[in-house]
């Protein structure tokens, strides 16, 4: 080759981070809007930048450039050095079965969603009609618009599933979206169950220890896990399924080649390089006692102290309301704790009709989602944060100054 | 952190590649399925090999994390580093009109496609009826199942746009490939225009100069392309299209966003990397006339050389025969250059009724896909010509052995 050549890697400087760049994330200056509406992780980012080389991944130009990975896997789309280090997360953290269950790799939680509301509809009794989806209010604001922007007759959104176990009938699919967003608040099925009609997707994106006490080994049909809120690497698009039966992984891994015919395995092989050092920090560190260099201690800890202070703030000022989550004990710390959810669920005290998203926006220009995205009256909102620190600061002192709903609002 | 510190990164050694696994590529033990059915595009790999270093990307841990790339693009997903990688690999080769035109990425060419089934039936006149999505055949034979699979209302597939244009009413979507896969033929849209009714797609994906001469700089209205056939890199799960439309720019985007919430940044920024290399040869060494250092001449000349060698062993054996291409002058190198297409499309030659697929794996075991799934006779076989080398030589070895097929087949 002739010429200079040009520098062999993208260094930092050359990256974009989430300080660096305006367009990249909320500014903080008092005349700009605070954009809380997304759950970007970016709170994280000081951790992983903590860790510095050992999490760095380099990849030559003539690595993984084939579609496959292994045809003898049914997800034959998948890394193997991806599942391993999947497995080996959930074995570290206790929070789901992992073995004899198959696991699925999709471009993020988002498309397995999808892939599993394909494969129940597949197997379905329902005949001619779409299988009805549902799940129970405050739900997931995306979670309507994924089910039916492609017009399918496979499934059809029905909302509100506590509506549904009263007044709905047929084949159905419900998802439990477990700690649930918006609310923060641990859940179970709500459709009593009615035999082969009815199929669960469990969607535990926050069923994570910095978020939750873990209570329990989850076992369910289909669970699904991001990368984007385990660790904090939304960027990468990696969301992984637990399976328990073989066919229904099947579906989904075919769902996803058809979709995306596979999922980036440069993201497959850096969530498994970074789940790895992860898990080597509790695996090399359980008598070290130093828990803050541990990633779900630090993360907890910092969720805890972010709590507290949006705590004080609520309650001094007297509009808004915050729901109260019960201590429970947590099989992996081995500690009672408290859940310090990735969104605030902020109801309005002052009356039914308040416009909460509304009012944050024209008040103290915070951007947040109206409770009517998620399916409840307009006096909800919920409010990231999982911003940086600036953010969070610059937002808690906002909110410091809101004084009354009803003379913003109405 | 305490204990040893794990390696910082993994290197060439712990990550896969074509040639060292066998669940990851074909074998050559002659007892073995030789499988040439996908496009795996390994005849790329020891070209960025040999780029060493300059095409090596690193990533740290904290990099890349956020969901958003710029909130003021459309496509608010993508890098910025990467739209700009494209546009200049455009310019440099001269395939495709990229001048006040949108860029959209996407999870391959795979999801660019869906996002703009999607675009078009919005905003298609068709009212309640599905759109029809035609291709002439023999078409790429993925296009019906990613149109059919999720049993949209929005289009479906309606096969053959021969037929279609013969017969077929309403409202239509052509998809016009070209160079066409599976047969290598340059194309131009087959349903005679009828005003509002028809929309195009144009499938680019092997309209790179070793494939095929660059006949015209592309202007349509939607220009779809990959990253797996451009460069070879299929396994990063690339694609992006060029739009003319600003809405439909806005509606492919948001397909996107329901589908999979963006796109991987670990492999746009990596493809960005790679193609700058490329681009940066050409741009640098335009006097030094080390051709055979420049991707797409290299790459031409191994493409040049099985094209060569392939119908040796088609004629000496009289079983097979393959399109003749017409030679054209390409604007990209300044020659007249025949094409040189991905796949073989071999035909019987003894009769209607042979099923070439069944017969190459019957008798040499060689899996290929079969004409139908093309949409046209099984006396049509396709079969991929971008293996590794040692790959093409034993497929060459073992279809040198057949003699004929009437013995072999039915």
């Amino acid at each position: 080759m002739c010429g200079t050549a040009s520098p062999a890697s993208i260094n930092k400087s050359s990256l974009p981070s989430a300080n660096s760049n305006g367009t990249r994330s909320p500014t903080c200056s008092s005349d700009h809007v605070l954009n809380l509406e997304q759950g970007d992780p970016a709170v994280f980012e000081s951790y992983w930048r903590k860790m510095g080389d050992r999490c760095t991944m380099v990849i030559s130009g003539s690595q993984l450039m084939s579609y496959i990975s292994d045809f003898t896997n049914i997800c034959w789309f998948m890394e193997p050095e991806f599942e391993e280090a999947v497995r080996r997360l959930h074995c570290v953290v206790g929070n789901a079965v992992v073995d004899d269950r198959y696991i699925v790799v999709g471009t993020g939680s988002t498309q397995l969603y999808q892939a599993a509301l394909y494969a129940y509809a597949l197997t379905s009794p329902g005949g001619p009609e779409p299988v009805s989806v549902v799940s129970a209010a405050p739900y997931y604001s995306s979670y309507p618009e994924e089910t039916d922007y492609l017009c399918s007759r496979l499934y059809k959104w029905a909302g509100d599933a506590y509506e549904f176990d009263k007044n709905g009938t047929g084949p159905y699919i419900e998802v439990v979206n477990s700690p649930n967003n918006p609310d923060g608040t641990l859940r179970e099925a709500v459709v009593k169950n009615r035999g082969d009609e009815g199929k669960l997707i469990h969607d535990l994106a926050y069923y994570w220890p910095q978020y939750t006490p873990i209570i329990r080994l989850a076992d369910h049909d289909i669970m699904t896990f991001t990368f984007s809120k385990s660790t904090g690497h939304a960027g990468s698009r990696i969301g992984w399924a637990v399976v328990k039966d073989k066919e229904i992984a099947r579906k989904m891994s075919k769902f996803i080649e058809m979709s995306t015919l596979g999922v980036s395995k440069d993201s497959q092989q850096r969530a498994a390089m970074i789940m790895g050092v992860l898990c080597d920090g509790y695996q090399n560190c359980k008598s070290a006692n130093k828990s803050d260099d541990l990633f779900f201690e630090h993360s907890r800890q910092i969720m805890a102290e972010r709590w507290e202070r949006l705590r004080q703030v609520v309650e001094r000022n007297q509009v808004f309301c915050l729901p109260k989550y019960p201590k429970q004990y947590c099989l992996f710390s081995g500690e009672l704790i408290e859940p310090y959810p990735g969104f605030a669920w902020l109801e309005a005290k002052e009356g039914e009709e308040i416009d909460s998203q509304k009012v944050l926006r024209g008040s103290i220009k915070v951007q947040g989602r109206t409770g009517r995205r998620f399916g409840v009256a307009e006096k909800y909102v919920r409010i990231s944060l999982l911003s940086n620190e600036e953010v969070f600061k610059e937002f808690l002192e906002r909110l410091s100054t809101i004084k009354s709903m009803s003379s913003n609002g109405h």
